[in-house]
C-alpha cells in the first residue's frame, strides 16, 4: 500500500480537481462536478489499492475500474494521465474534440485504461457485474489449490443518476443473489441531479435498498476523509476473501464540484464549465498554484504507479508461470480464452457439422435449430456462456451438457431472470473482462428494453450474441404485446450490429458461426417459434456467409423475390405458382443484410441486380426493404401491430401469403 | 362490503380458477397459474372492495385497477365476465382467437374493463403509478372543501417478473416519494418464474426493498386466506384518507396454479394448458362439478355487482351534481378535461400563435422553439402536465408559469429523475386515467431506454408527447453514446407513433399543435440542440399539418432534396450553390413522414414525383429514405456512430454539408 501524507493526499486530490476544472474550461462544456466531488475517494482507490499496470492496460488480472457515471470522464482521464497510461497531457488539453484520446465520456478502445464505454446511465454499474461475475466464472473455472491466477476486484463508481436508473435494480438485485463478492462500487451521494437537488424525486433509502438484494452495504462514509474511505475499502475487500462474501456498496457522502468556492453543492457545477473566474476562485480556495496542466513534481511523484504497477504484474506473471508448469493445458487454455481466439480446429470442423445439419430434412423452429447448432457447436466452445432471460425453455438458450450458472458453482448457462436489459449489460460487462463470449435470450419484442445495451455492444465492437426467438406475427396467440413488427429492420440500422434472421437449420447454423468468429462486433439472431422448412439443401454454408444470395432460380428471371426467415417459405411457394404460370422469378434468400450490404458490388449485383424489378416478403414493417426494391418495386409486410390468434390466421389475415407475393409479382410486370 | 361466506368465497375464487382452466384448454395456449393462484386474492379486491360498474366502464372516478402480470389474463376475463360487464361467456370460449375480446394478454380498448394492455413486465406497475399520480394531481386540482370528487385508489397485481424488472424500480421510487397514497399493489409471491424456482436468480428482500422506497408494506400475508388478505387491504386503504399515506405492498405468498393437484407450486402450470387429465383432477380437487364455462346460479349471483355497480357511480354523481351546483365552471372544466376534449376556442387561436412565432427572424434551436410553442399554447392547456427525465434545463420542457409538481401540492411539470422508461410508461398511465395530456423529456439517445413504452402508448392509442432532444451529432461534445444516429429512423416505423422533426419555430409550433390535437396516439418530437435558421417565412401551417411539402421551389426542378429538421439550412444551401450553376432544384421539408405518408397519394406525388430524382439530406442512418429516393437516388446522412467534438467539426467530418448534397445532385443528373 502506499499511503501519502494527509496533506500530500489532498494535494493529490486537488491534482485531479484541477485537471477537470482546466480541461472543461477549455473545451468550454463537460462536467467537472463528479470528478471534484469524487477527487479523494479516487486518491484512495486509485493511488493505495487498486491493481493495475499503466504500461500494459491489459494483463488478465488487473482490477477493473468501471466509472458509472461516465459524464464525470476527467476524472478517469486525470487518473490515467496521472498514473502514467499513455495518456498525454496534450490530450487532456484536447479534450472532447475531434479524435482525442479524451472524448466527452469515457469509450474503451480509444483510451488506453478504460475498460467500458459509459454515459448512458446506470449501464456501467452493470457492465462491472458483468466483469465481476466473469471473474467469479473463471476463478472457478481456472483456479486451482495453491494457484490463484484469476484474482482480482472490480470497483466501480456511480452516481443518483445510475442508482435511480431501473438497469441498476436489476443488475444489482442479480449481483446479490449471485454472490458477487469481489465487487466494490462506490456511491457519490451528493444529493444534486441535473435538475437540482434530488429530495424532489429521490428520497430512496440507498443502504436499505441494497441490503435488500444481499449486499454488504457500509453507510455514511465521508466521502472527502481518506481515512474513512479507506476504512470501508478494506472492509469491503474483506468480502472478496470470504467463501460467501457479497458484493459491497461504499455510500459516501460527498459535495458536488468540491473546491469551487461558489459553486460547489449545487447543480450549477454538475455539467458546464466553471467560468474563468471560478475557476481562479477554485485556484486560489485549493491553494493549486501550478499553471493549468501542470502537476507540482511532488504531487506527480507520488500519483505515477508505472514501477508500482509494473511490479504487480510481475508478481502476478510469476504465479501464473508457476501455475503453467503444473497445468500446462490449462494454461494454455486460459492465454486462449483471454485473447479471444478461437479453439485451432474450429474451422476444420465446421464443415463436418454444417453437413450434418444440412442432412436433416425436418421442419423445425429457427429457436430449435438455434438449440441445434448450439448442441453441435458448444463441444468445440468452452468460451460459451449462455443464459435466457427467464425464458430458457422457449428461447433454447441451453444446450446438451450445459451448466446451471448459480451462485456457488461454475456453470454455462445462467438464467438471467427477468431482466432483459441487465442481461444485455452484464454479457457486456462479461466481453469487455474476456474469457467468455456471452449469449443471450429473450422475445425479440423484447428487444426493445435492452436496446442501448445492444447499442453500446455494437458501439463498443464487443462479440455479443442475441438469441431472439419468437420473431414475428408467428408467435402467435400471445398477441401484439409480443409480436414483433418493427424490431428487425430497427436493430438492422444500429450500426455495427448483424442481423441474422435464419430460414432453416443451416442457415441458422451458419448465423451461429457468423456471429461467433465476428470478434468485432455484436450479432443478434431474430428466430422463429413456429416449425419451417429446409429450403437449403443444394445450398452451400460459404454462399449464406455473404448474407444474401439466390436461393431458387428459374432462367432468364423476370422479378426476384427477396425474403428472409420464415417468408422464404412462402417466396418459394409462390415462385412455384408463378412457375405454373409462366412466370420466371428468382427466390434471394437474404438472412443478414448487414452482411450482405458488405459484399463487393459485384456480388450485391448478381444477386439484386438493379434494374430486376423486385418484391421483397417479411413478416415485418416493410419500409426497410425500398433499399432492395427501390420505390417502384413491392413489399408483402405488415406495418400495423399484430393481433392474438394462431399464427396461421395472422399470416392470412395479414395477407402474408404466397398468394399476395403472387400478386405483387404480377404488378411488376404489368 | 359484501362478505360471503368462506366456503361461498372459495368457490367464488373456484370460478375463477375454472374458468381460467377451460379457457386455456380450449385455447390450447395461455396462463394458468397466475389466475389460479391469485383467485381468493380477486375475490376480496373485485367482490368486496373494488368500486367499479359493470355498466359503464369509463366512469371518471372508478377504481383502476391494473393486472400488470398480464400474462394471466383469464383472471380478469374472468372477473369482469362474473361481475357483469359486456363479456359474454361465448367470449372466454373464444380466448386467444382472432377478433375475439379475450386476446393473449389483456389490451384496453378492446375489452371493456380492462384499464391498460399489459404483457410487457413492470409497464403494468408502472401504468398504475400513472394513475395514481393523475389522481392525485386531479384531487389537488378540483377537489374543494366538502367535495371530494377524484377519489378512488388504483390496484395492481403483480408477480416476481415485473419485480425483476428494472422499470418497477423506477416507477416505486418516484411512487413513494411522491406519496402516493391510494396506490395499493398485491404481490403475487409464489417463487416460480417461467425458469423455475426464483431463488436461483431472484432473492431479494421486496419488503425491505419497497421500504427503502418509502412505501407502506405488509409482509407475510397468506393469499389463500380471504380474511388475511381483507385485512391487509382495509389496513392499506387507510394509507389513502391520510395527509402523509404511502403507496402500500401487500406482500402475498401465494401457490401458483393452486386447486391443479399435480401442478401446483411448478413453472408447468405458468404458461400451458394442464392437459385433460389434470383439468379432471382439477375439477375434482376443488369439487367443481359445474360444467367448462358454466358459472353455478348461487356463484354467479354471489359475483354479479351490476346493482352494486350502479348505485356506486349514481352516489358518485349525486356528489358531483352538488359540486357542480356550487363550482359550475370548475364542473364542466373537469368534464371536458376526463373527456379529452381541447378548449372550444382551442383552434381559433392558433392562428395568431403561428403568426407570432414565424414572425421571430431569430436563429433558435427547435428545443428552444419547443418552449416558445409551449409558452404559447400553455394558456390554452390547462390539461398539460410536462415533465423530464432530470433534463428540464437541456429538453427545455418548462414553460412560462408552470408549477413543479411535487409530493405534498399540484403542479404541471414534474422532475421524473433518471427514470426514462419510467417516465414513458407513467406517461402512459396517465392517458389511461384521464385529466391531463403529459408530455417529457430526455435526449433523443435515451428513446432507447423508454421504447417499449413508446410503443405501448402507440399500440393502445394514447395522446402522450414525447420531447427528443440533441436529436443528432448536432448535440457535440458529449459524443456517441450520446448522439443519435439510428434513432428517428427507427422509432419512425413504430406503427401508429408521428415522429416530428422540424426544422424552425413554426415548424416546432404546428408539431406541437399537431400532436396534441391528435386523441389517437402518441408523438415524439426530435428536437436540435444547435441553433437552426427560420425557414418558413413563406410557408403557412396548414403545409407543414400534411408532414412533407414544397418548402422551395424553382420552375421545372431536375432534383428534389428532401430534407429535415436541422438539415433544411443545408439542403436551401445546396440549392442556393446549385443555382448558381444553372441547376434547378426542389426542396421538399418532411417534418413528419409518417403524417406524409397518410396524405392522399396526389399530394405525395405532387410534392415527390416518383419520377424526379431525388436526394435525401438527413444527421441519421439513410436507409429510411430509400422509399422516397428509391434504389438510384442518393442519400447524404450517416451510418457509422458519432464523435466526440464540437458540432461544427462533426458535420464536415460526416459529410452532412451542402458540398455533398450538390455532389449528390450533380449525380442525379449525371
Amino acid at each position: 500500500m502506499n499511503n501519502p501524507s494527509p496533506e500530500l493526499a489532498h494535494q493529490m486530490a486537488n491534482a485531479i480537481r484541477m485537471l477537470a476544472v482546466d480541461a472543461v474550461e477549455k473545451a468550454k462544456s463537460g462536467h467537472p462536478g463528479a470528478p471534484m466531488g469524487m477527487a479523494d475517494i479516487a486518491e484512495v482507490l486509485w493511488n493505495r489499492y487498486l491493481k493495475h499496470n499503466p504500461a500494459n492496460p491489459h494483463w488478465p488480472d488487473r482490477d477493473r475500474f468501471v466509472l458509472s457515471n461516465g459524464h464525470g470522464s476527467m476524472l478517469i482521464y486525470a487518473l490515467l494521465q496521472l498514473t502514467g497510461y499513455d495518456l498525454p497531457m496534450a490530450e487532456l488539453k484536447n479534450f472532447r474534440q475531434l479524435h482525442s484520446k479524451t472524448p466527452g465520456h469515457p469509450e474503451v478502445g480509444v483510451t488506453p485504461g478504460v475498460e467500458t464505454t459509459t454515459g448512458p446511465l446506470g449501464q456501467g454499474i452493470t457492465n462491472a457485474v458483468g466483469m465481476a461475475l466473469a471473474e467469479k466464472l473463471l476463478a472457478q473455472e481456472f483456479n486451482r489449490d495453491g494457484h490463484h491466477i484469476v484474482d482480482h476486484f472490480t470497483y466501480a463508481f456511480l452516481g443518483d443518476g445510475c442508482l435511480m436508473e431501473g438497469i441498476s435494480h436489476e443488475a444489482c438485485s442479480l449481483a446479490g443473489t449471485l454472490r458477487l463478492s469481489k465487487l466494490v462500487a462506490f456511491y457519490d451521494d451528493n444529493g444534486i441531479s441535473i435538475d437540482g437537488q434530488v429530495e424532489g424525486w429521490f428520497t430512496d433509502d440507498t443502504p436499505k435498498r441494497f441490503e435488500a438484494y444481499g449486499w454488504h452495504v457500509i453507510p455514511d462514509v465521508d466521502g472527502h476523509k481518506p481515512e474513512a474511505v479507506e476504512a470501508a475499502l478494506i472492509e469491503a475487500r474483506k468480502q472478496g476473501q470470504l467463501a460467501t462474501g457479497k458484493p459491497t456498496m461504499i455510500c459516501c457522502k460527498t459535495v458536488i464540484g468540491m473546491g469551487s468556492p461558489h459553486k460547489a453543492g449545487t447543480h450549477d457545477v454538475h455539467g458546464a464549465a466553471l467560468g474563468a473566474a471560478e475557476v481562479q476562485a477554485t485556484r486560489e480556495a485549493l491553494g493549486w498554484t501550478a499553471e493549468p496542466f501542470v502537476i507540482p513534481p511532488e504531487v506527480a511523484m507520488a500519483w505515477n504507479a508505472v514501477d508500482r504497477g509494473k511490479q504487480a504484474e510481475v508478481e502476478w506473471r510469476e504465479r501464473f508461470e508457476a501455475f503453467r508448469a503444473q497445468y500446462p493445458q490449462d494454461a494454455a487454455e486460459f492465454e486462449r480464452r483471454m485473447s479471444g481466439g478461437l479453439l485451432p480446429d474450429f474451422a476444420d470442423r465446421l464443415p463436418a457439422i454444417f453437413n450434418a445439419i444440412a442432412n436433416k430434412p425436418d421442419a423445425i423452429a429457427t429457436r430449435k435449430a438455434s438449440q441445434n447448432a448450439l448442441d453441435a457447436l458448444a463441444p468445440l466452445l468452452p468460451e460459451l456462456f449462455g443464459g435466457s432471460a427467464d425464458l430458457t425453455g422457449s428461447n433454447l438458450t441451453n444446450f446438451k451438457g450445459c451448466v446451471k450458472a448459480g451462485r456457488d458453482a461454475w456453470g454455462n448457462h445462467l438464467s438471467y431472470g427477468v431482466r432483459e436489459f441487465g442481461m444485455a449489460a452484464i454479457m457486456n460487462g462479461i466481453t469487455l473482462h474476456g474469457g467468455y463470449i456471452p449469449y443471450g435470450g429473450t422475445f425479440l419484442t423484447f428487444s426493445d428494453y435492452s436496446r442501448n445495451a445492444i447499442r453500446m455492444a455494437a458501439l463498443m465492437k464487443r462479440r455479443v450474441i442475441h438469441v431472439f426467438t419468437h420473431d414475428s406475427i408467428g408467435l402467435g396467440e400471445d398477441g401484439p404485446t409480443h409480436q414483433s413488427v418493427e424490431h428487425v429492420p430497427s436493430l438492422r440500422i444500429i450500426p455495427g450490429l448483424d442481423v441474422w434472421r435464419p430460414a432453416d437449420g443451416l442457415e441458422t447454423a451458419v448465423a451461429w458461426v457468423c456471429a461467433i468468429e465476428r470478434c468485432d462486433g455484436p450479432s443478434a439472431l431474430c428466430l422463429s417459434r413456429q416449425n419451417l422448412p429446409r429450403v437449403t439443401e443444394h445450398i452451400a454454408a460459404a454462399q449464406i456467409r455473404q448474407g444474401g444470395y439466390i436461393l431458387s432460380e428459374m432462367e432468364h428471371p423476370q422479378v426476384a423475390i427477396v425474403a428472409t426467415g420464415s417468408e422464404i417459405e412462402i417466396a418459394l411457394a409462390a415462385q412455384k405458382a408463378l412457375a405454373a404460370e409462366g412466370i420466371r422469378t428468382r427466390v434471394v434468400s437474404m438472412p443478414c443484410s448487414n452482411i450482405f450490404d458488405r459484399q463487393p458490388s459485384d456480388w450485391q449485383e448478381a444477386v439484386l441486380p438493379i434494374n430486376l424489378p423486385t418484391v421483397a416478403v417479411e413478416a415485418a414493417h416493410p419500409d426497410f426493404w425500398r433499399k432492395y426494391v427501390g420505390r417502384t418495386g413491392a413489399v408483402v409486410g405488415i406495418a400495423s401491430f399484430g393481433e392474438s390468434a394462431p399464427a396461421k390466421d395472422l399470416y392470412a389475415y395479414f395477407g402474408i401469403t404466397a398468394e399476395k407475393v403472387v400478386e405483387a409479382v404480377k404488378g411488376q410486370l404489368a
